[in-house]
């Protein structure tokens, strides 16, 4: 203890509170925080404002790294009131940092204030597996010259294994002897390779929650879950820790953490960019796609992974497809009509001939199965008890789904593509990317699940599709980002990330 | 803004504040804080006492990352005291937060206390090179079963180049195919790769400062340079993000930087572990070595790495040799003879019939440079400009030396190392490892080289020996850590490590 000398029972409040955190009691860290609403508590991860948010962020965080506080300094403020700065030690090493404003309320001291700085590490193992300063170096020079990239973990990255998300597989991987062609291109074009971000395991789930390597933040709602697959890539992207997201989106696994955590997320047209050296999780849906924090960064990550005559058809007239509206949360639609040109018209799916959400999502949901199946089906059998609880169950549940309904779905499926492809020829549908702001991470099995549902149920058009659809961070709702979302014909990718502004205004 | 009214004046003095930082205007920002041996500051580096602690960190610390605060939550505490939570967002991506106690002295609003979080990085680049969650995995099981390793930018690590702390080397380094001996023991005795950490240029340097990568922390002394060679890898273990630094000790660079930050830290038997895969500095000095935070890890590294029956031999008899005594700061005498034993006798390099340290420092300078020279003189004279301007300097005297001068000092070279072997049969020299605490961050050339010329008198007896040497987190000086050094005979490694805290208590 060093300073003037401490207020009688502030570092006995201290120590109970050190204990409390040591034990986990969240109990007694509650009563430990003033309960009003305008109580802070932050740290690298953002700032928290209120009890409650305090309280809520506490339940999912779990403990804290065995320690001691090694130096402790007071300042008595007023009778009732201190401010404590401790530095503590960590018993596996290093050392972190907490001010607290402490209040005494009817001979109680409690925290009015935190900021915490926590214990040391290498770097976030929820948002990165392997880091360089570069990782690879850019093999070329052009639009992305100084642009830092994170590749999410199912692209080939030279002298590096994939890992998928999944520390199985990982094990048996090889080291790539080159790269992707879409980290190939990025490098070319003068961009330089940070890191490979982690993955929900085999791209298969659109949370982020990755059951074995934990959660990356995200960076817009820190009591919220990231989005996935492409997690670690957004997260990234979102602290500024890498400037391009590489990712990848079968269902939605861009627009979702686009959208979860306020970027710019493009899925690019089925089949523009080259999937050489990227692990397929269902070859009919797979795309590649970026995710970077303004709308420049994208197009120019665009221009690197495609010639300069493709991709480029002009979007045709905007339309609000009532369907997507109709999809998302009560607060969401309010946002998006605030948000949305008053002149932009709407149309529906059956005004245009064409099946509804509902058959969309259940479409996408058999031939993905199918198709995932097919692909890792046999690893999976050959590794029982490597994949977690959720994917395992999805990839379980995909090879369980009755033939004869995978044989009518993969029958119907080119047909619904072309439908939609034609019903876009001229139009580009205008919508809120996914139902409404990301779950908090507290949130339990059945609440996720009723999300994703209705969350496929709006990314699923594009899927089918096989068209491009770029997530743009224009809506705010209850405090939160979500994206709003165009999605056009064929290879009008770059003029869909262009024609955002117009229609809807940041 | 948000919460109750702000004081009038204060967030008019954020603004400023905030200004004063985007200029990096040092005056200004003097002013801001109060000016009392009482006022705090903090972030992930340390905590600073005073304003001067803080004055002085600031003017090594050049700007902050242009930013604009996003929220700012004020609360009043009294007439003219105020605590202010700002979240900042920075123009490169990612947010930061500033809590700050304002206090209003005169009629103008003055911080006395702050805590920072920075802008997000996706690792500490001056510490690392390259990271993985792990970089390499075991390849069996042993004495460091779940211990992480930060590996020297020397030692090749399979699927890596070897950079040795130069981009150019780096660049036209190619990846290793097999682990430096060195790496491989750990990876076989369980440890895993964390990563591959910072090193002075080609090792040939003390301080940890790299004109190409930055300096490292020093976790102890936020305000001191980190130490060096071995400096990434001595501050990953400091900061508690690898349980062991792998090093090289030619001159000084394992116990230079363990002492500058209270670590352990061995430079074991010239020969003892094997050198395959280490890029050499001077080969009749380097020599392998760990960074630890206790004495337990050194040893199973040691363990790890030597066969059981070497490195066995017992120590002989403690005496503290004055001639490394008196060659140390006052302060650091003073701490020393407080801390050693009282029945540990006196004895002279005049006594025993050897060498002075300066003539002792001088054959290690002339033999170091030659065989540096040898090593390394073709590479650099092949890119000139490659090298900062500090070990450019040194390279470059080097290879000016008098010829006459190293042939005289060639020859003296190997008589001399059998002497000081002989003396140190039966006996275990005591003393500071160096002269006193880290220099500061803001020391200038001048005194950096008086500090390098100081210490390596100190540390050249150990490396002319070819002997082991470690220094121990023994002493403080003016609140810093200086290191107790035992030197021994050849293959004591183990008992020196043993016997420090008989003969130097912590």
């Amino acid at each position: 203890m060093s300073g003037p000398d401490a207020p009688a029972g502030l570092l006995e409040a201290l120590d109970a509170y050190e204990r409390a955190l040591a034990a986990d009691d969240l109990a007694a860290l509650d009563d430990a925080f003033v309960r009003s609403p305008t109580t802070l508590r932050g740290d690298d991860r953002g700032l928290l404002v209120g009890h409650d948010a305090i309280s809520a962020f506490r339940g999912a965080r779990g403990g804290v790294a065995s320690r001691t506080l090694t130096r402790v300094e007071v300042r008595p403020l007023a009778d009732d009131l201190a401010l404590v700065v401790a530095v503590s030690t960590f018993d596996a090493g290093g050392s972190g940092l907490q001010t607290q404003l402490w209040r005494r309320q009817d001979g109680t001291w409690r925290i009015e204030a935190a900021h915490v700085t926590g214990r040391p590490r290498a770097f976030d193992t929820t948002v990165w597996r392997v880091l360089g300063d570069p990782l690879v170096a850019p093999t070329g020079t052009g639009p992305l010259d100084g642009e830092t990239v994170a590749v999410k973990d199912l692209y080939a990255v030279p002298g590096h294994p994939v890992g998928a998300g999944n520390p199985t597989y990982l094990r048996e991987s090889v080291p790539a002897a080159t790269a992707a062609a879409a980290v190939a291109a990025l490098l070319a074009a003068g961009a330089s390779i940070r890191g490979i971000a982690r993955t929900d395991e085999f791209a298969y789930a659109l949370t982020g929650r990755n059951e074995h390597h934990g959660t990356p933040p995200n960076g817009a709602v820190p009591t919220a879950v990231p989005g996935g697959s492409s997690s670690g890539s957004a997260s990234a992207v979102r602290s500024g820790t890498a400037g391009i997201g590489l990712g990848t989106d079968t269902a939605g696994s861009i627009r979702v953490p686009a959208s979860y955590q306020g970027l710019w997320g493009l899925r690019t047209t089925h089949g523009l960019v080259d999937r050489a050296g990227l692990l397929p999780l269902a070859p009919s849906f797979d795309t590649v796609g970026w995710l970077t924090r303004d709308a420049d960064t994208l197009l120019r990550a665009l221009d690197a992974s495609v010639p300069d005559d493709i991709a480029r058809q002009p979007v045709g007239d905007p339309v609000v497809l009532t369907d997507l509206l109709d999809a998302a949360d009560p607060a969401t639609r309010e946002a998006f009509r605030a948000a949305v040109g008053p002149d932009v018209p709407e149309t529906s799916l059956a005004a245009l001939g064409l099946p509804g959400l509902d058959e969309l999502r259940e479409l996408l949901r058999l031939v993905q199965g199918a198709e995932a199946t097919a692909v890792h089906g046999d690893w999976i059998a050959a590794h029982p008890g490597a994949l977690g609880a959720v994917v395992g169950g999805r990839f379980a549940a995909a090879a369980a789904a009755p033939a004869d309904q995978v044989a009518a779905a993969r029958e119907r499926f080119p047909v619904v593509r072309a439908a939609i492809r034609e019903a876009l020829h001229y139009r580009v549908f205008l919508a809120p990317t996914v139902p409404g702001p990301a779950p908090a991470l507290a949130a339990d099995a059945v609440e996720l699940e009723r999300v994703r549902t209705a969350t496929t149920a709006m990314t699923a058009l594009a899927s089918v599709g096989g068209l491009p659809s770029v997530s743009a961070p224009v809506l705010t709702v209850d405090g939160a980002p979500v994206g709003g979302c165009l999605t056009g014909g064929p290879d009008t990718d770059r003029a869909l990330v262009t024609a955002v502004g117009r229609w809807l205004p940041a």
